[in-house]
């Protein structure tokens, strides 16, 4: 039996998984018990609201990158703790607002919060968690690892406005969609990398390679992300395949087949974006002309080019075993679209 | 002509607040400056979404605290140009998020934002806001003043899931109530006035003072809106009279008014509670029941329990011109209830 350079390669992201939640179980229990105690108010709504969002799971790949930066410096003074609790309140205030904004109905596989406690609710209830955030920030004492989770709120806001401003636009170029996923979901991974290495006593040059890295990181990851919401076994991401399309998201699948499509092609992706109500052959037709155009294997090669790029980040830090860890599951969440 | 004790009293308070703007206009020049600076972002529908609302004005009462607050205690380090941004930014994101839960029409006198640039865009320019009020607290290098700020955040948001929870519950009490509006309303007030005095160099007794101020000044602030929303000339808060009972908030006057009617009473009550469509005849019989139990001047009467409060606050404070006017702003601010 041979074994393709493929398999093998996912057998070994598959081993860095394992690898990285080994190295951060110990870390990340103190982190979880803290989201859970945080997410508390004598508020009832709050959380219960809060806890359905974050005991559905989610892989806490967020948290767990600032866990592992901070183990990585080897430095760690216990700050890493509130950072990685804060980090993962900020990006589920975020998925509770971009549920209201995207009016998704499911989240993390089960129905989405709003459908349960409204909109309003997950309205209030992340900026509830935004604010808790902060707070557990402040009580870290430490000034400047706040100011990257403030920098990176106002940035992630501004690329869920820029999205929502380029929805439905047929003229949406390569370089938008990238301003977007920059700002929207790498920037937090950049952030979260970052406060991590802050933790761990980096120096400049350490807190910048983990930088770079978390940006490459969340960049790889969004484009695998938008892969699979057209590839997707439904229920891939807990989300409904198929989302991206019926919101007009102008993803770079989706601008690479326009860019490519004949009149004919263009039509059929033209009449179901932004319809809240296309069909699943529609889907599958838009699908199959992304296809044909390798819309979908091009956004995989550029998620392999960012991977790269995360990797070679890392390239000037020491030799260690979280360091290989990190390089190694980056190749593991791209090896997610296959 | 005979003046009335009552309109006496109104013109001192006229008297106070010019003297509050003349006291505060070269610092308030300063905020509103940064307050446009800030609003602004390379997303064009960021600053035009934040500055049809924040232009829109309204009486910036909460950065004027701040500034006002630092001023009385005379040594002003120039932070309080940020924290009164701060505040207002955490004030305007407030708005945006509650008139979507609220689903309201009118803000300011204008179109809600969400009615303009819809639902979505008015959640994200929110956390805009509210990740640029962080940043500017974080640039100003004191932590202590931004524990104040990320604390209230939270407060607020628990506040308004409270009130959301409340919504049409005929057994709310008015323990229920002023949990609502310390939470949701007065927290700012207090958090404005207290990081205020810290930029001012307040010691800690009169960080408690201010603090203690604040919180009674946001407390008679919102019992009279509570009022206005009955007692309505129409656009009095720049909002549509009648919204609370429509909304089914259970505001003092509806609470009052509960607990004194009779079962004929109750009925028209609660045929217009939450109801989105009571006409304005629905509303004038509701507001007729609220007089003939007198729920709308017993609300009044808790309002100027809470002034007196305001200016008990105050007194261990030493005399300045300042301190007048704060005592003196509490008075105008009931004023508007008649």
């Amino acid at each position: 039996m041979v074994v393709s350079a493929a398999a093998t390669k996912e057998a070994a992201g598959l081993g860095a998984l394992d690898r990285l939640l080994a190295a951060t179980d110990a870390e990340m229990q103190k982190v979880n018990a803290l989201i859970l105690k945080r997410a508390d108010s004598h508020v009832e709504m709050v959380p219960e609201l809060a806890r359905y969002l974050i005991e559905a799971g989610g892989k806490r790949l967020r948290p767990m990158l600032t866990v592992a930066a901070a183990l990585l410096f080897g430095r760690a003074t216990g700050a890493q703790t509130n950072y990685a609790a804060a980090v993962e309140f900020m990006h589920n205030a975020t998925l509770l607002h971009d549920d209201v904004v995207d009016e998704s109905d499911m989240r993390r596989g089960r129905p989405a919060a709003r459908m349960i406690w409204g909109n309003q609710a997950s309205v209030l209830v992340g900026d509830f968690l935004l604010g808790q955030a902060f707070l557990m920030m402040v009580e870290t004492g430490k000034l400047d690892a706040l100011g990257v989770l403030a920098k990176a709120a106002t940035i992630i806001a501004e690329g869920e406005v820029f999205q929502l401003a380029k929805a439905r636009d047929l003229t949406a170029t390569t370089a938008d969609y990238d301003q977007v996923i920059r700002a929207k979901t790498a920037t937090l991974f950049q952030a979260a990398a970052e406060v991590g290495a802050m933790a761990g006593g980096a120096d400049e040059a350490g807190r910048a390679a983990m930088r770079d890295y978390g940006m490459e990181l969340g960049l790889a990851f969004q484009l695998v992300d938008d892969v699979l919401d057209y590839r997707g076994e439904s229920g891939a991401m807990g989300k409904n395949s198929g989302d991206d399309l019926r919101e007009g998201k102008m993803t770079l699948p989706v601008i690479m087949a326009l860019a490519d499509a004949n009149p004919a092609e263009r039509e059929i992706i033209v009449a179901s974006l932004g319809k809240p109500d296309a069909s699943e052959t529609a889907l599958a037709q838009v699908a199959a002309i992304m296809n044909r155009h390798n819309a979908l294997s091009r956004t995989v090669d550029q998620a392999h080019a960012h991977v790269r790029a995360a990797r070679a980040a890392l390239a000037g830090l020491p030799e260690s075993e979280m360091k290989t860890i990190l390089s190694d599951i980056a190749e593991f969440y791209v090896s997610r679209a296959y």
